[in-house]
């Protein structure tokens, strides 16, 4: 028999418990759960990389996609791809969330698994957070901490004209299957259609790749693909001071994404270059790198594929096939 | 001619430009706003500190209070509250915001400037942060890092049987002015109900005291005050293994409580020991340093209290001046 059990019959601290069976905490001397503040130590000679994303219900994620475990494994992958994108190392994590009345503990409990699979797939550790209610939708707050040697990390800026344009995997997965989720194709079954929506609902941070290639000198800037290819890499020119031109033919796309796609004309590119949430790495560095970045690549296991070249002209231009500039229809994902 | 700014108009670039402009940024080599995360640089030998506080619309506050401006001191405050508490110098802070559609901008550039003002008043930096629409209320995630030596932080943990026990400031003021406005009559205006209304509103967090506790080894234990003191003085003797016997008669409560709460018979207890946020701190040291505590005290502009004794009972007995034992009718603030 199956009893239901409710957070508010629960409690804040009933809460937080079974938050922290889930989770190794730090090692003292260092302190995680259960003091006003954390207590932590990065390595010596390392610098501190920070960042946080919040993800509310209703702009970010629907509850109806169902998965509550996988929006715990999503809601850790998209800071560990914004740490990916310096090159960092993930050391630790704070999880904040308000939570509805009558949110249901199995479904809270499934969060939880996914986020603590997540975290102990890339060894960081939750070191805090906070929990309270919610007049309304489930809203997940994660901020990340990494660490990393200073000389070697990653920025936006520091590309030169001339570098050539990389990104990781193949772009246009996750915005495919967004569209087939809030179509209600997302459960037809067959396999292209499971790929492309299990590549928006559990994407993959790059945090091998990213590590290894800062650690090895190998970029000259890099960033994550959140609000589309176009979009990213205009941040990445425009703190680098340069433009770039890219050739979409040579855009990787999944067999997936053109099974899924087959048929459309002309293809999808909207959804390949500015559909967003790819978590796919965008990074930049001079042509005689190539051999070493593709043998890096390699040993990280994800496949990296060059797009296109860094140009002083300030513009990000995309080629179509026939020779033309595309021409989004929106540059990237707005939130507001 | 004053025009109406919406949030969507603006859109996610245009709000972060009007964050940025209001702080100051880390200089090189640290980074703050505008790459995918902030790299930080603590000071060599200091230990970090971190905390992080959710406050939700409809939860923590309500838009009808108004003073948006008071509302960004507070976000930060109760996590410079929880700095204070281990005695830790505040560093930097991220900020998350999920704002609803149609906020008026005004309102968010209150918001923003009220937070500014209070990050200025403790020379804490704004390294990074999120920001996204919300389907319903506003939602105020922060996160901030302090740092301060690791011999000189103070847990819950380490407080002894036959230590006094301390409080700053004065109690109950913070839920007797909440209790004014749930009943909106903190508008009612005369000066002791401003006071407690204004102490619900912009707590100060006592991070002076808390630092300089700190680093004159004085006190063996400290934990702030949120949840109100006999929840937060169990959590503190729970983890270390004791009891707590205080008398109520020495709990300072201000003198604007009094005159508002004047004619109520009995006393509203209630309110003093178990209302919550308070952000006061209340810490135990052995009575041979009361004289260095009061010094230290009175250096840092703040007034302390001995309120009681450290026990070995595992219990917190709070004694009311007849003799009897109080009875909370709730321990503390409960957030489902």
């Amino acid at each position: 028999m199956k009893t239901t059990t409710s957070l508010s019959s629960l409690g804040e601290f009933g809460l937080i418990d079974r938050i922290r069976v889930r989770f190794p905490q730090p090692a003292p001397p260092e302190l995680g759960i259960g003091d006003d503040a954390a207590l932590l130590s990065p390595s010596p000679g390392m610098q501190l990389v920070v960042s946080t994303d919040l993800l509310a219900e209703g702009v970010h994620f629907e509850r109806s996609f169902g998965q509550l475990h996988l929006l715990g494994r999503k809601s850790l992958a998209v800071n560990l791809s914004d740490l990916a994108a310096m090159g960092a190392r993930p050391r630790w994590f704070f999880l904040s969330l308000a939570i509805p009345a009558g949110f249901p503990l199995d479904q809270i409990e499934a969060f939880l698994d996914g986020l603590a699979e997540q975290a102990a797939e890339h060894g960081v550790l939750l070191a805090g957070g906070d929990t309270c209610g919610s007049k309304s939708g489930l809203v997940i707050s994660v901020t990340i901490m990494g660490e990393q040697r200073p000389e070697l990390l990653l920025r936006r800026s520091g590309t030169r004209p001339g570098d050539d344009i990389w990104v990781s995997g193949s772009l246009g997965d996750s915005a495919l299957g967004l569209r087939l989720l809030l179509k209600d194709k997302g459960s037809i079954g067959d396999d292209a259609t499971e790929y492309v929506v299990n590549r928006h609902l559990d994407p993959t941070p790059r945090c091998g790749l990213g590590q290894n290639l800062a650690e090895a000198g190998l970029a000259s800037a890099m960033i994550d693909i959140s609000d589309g290819l176009l979009a990213d890499l205009g941040h990445l020119c425009h703190q680098s001071g340069c433009g770039a031109e890219i050739l979409l033919a040579q855009v990787p796309r999944s067999t997936p994404f053109d099974a899924v796609t087959a048929g459309a004309s002309p293809t999808p590119w909207q959804l390949v270059v500015a559909g967003g949430e790819d978590y796919e790495l965008c990074f930049t560095a001079p042509p005689a790198r190539r051999a070493a970045i593709l043998e890096t690549a390699n040993s990280a296991g994800v496949p990296v594929t060059v797009i296109g070249k860094v140009t002083d002209s300030g513009q990000v231009v995309a080629c179509l096939p026939d020779g033309s500039n595309f021409q989004p229809s929106a540059s990237g994902y707005t939130h507001f």
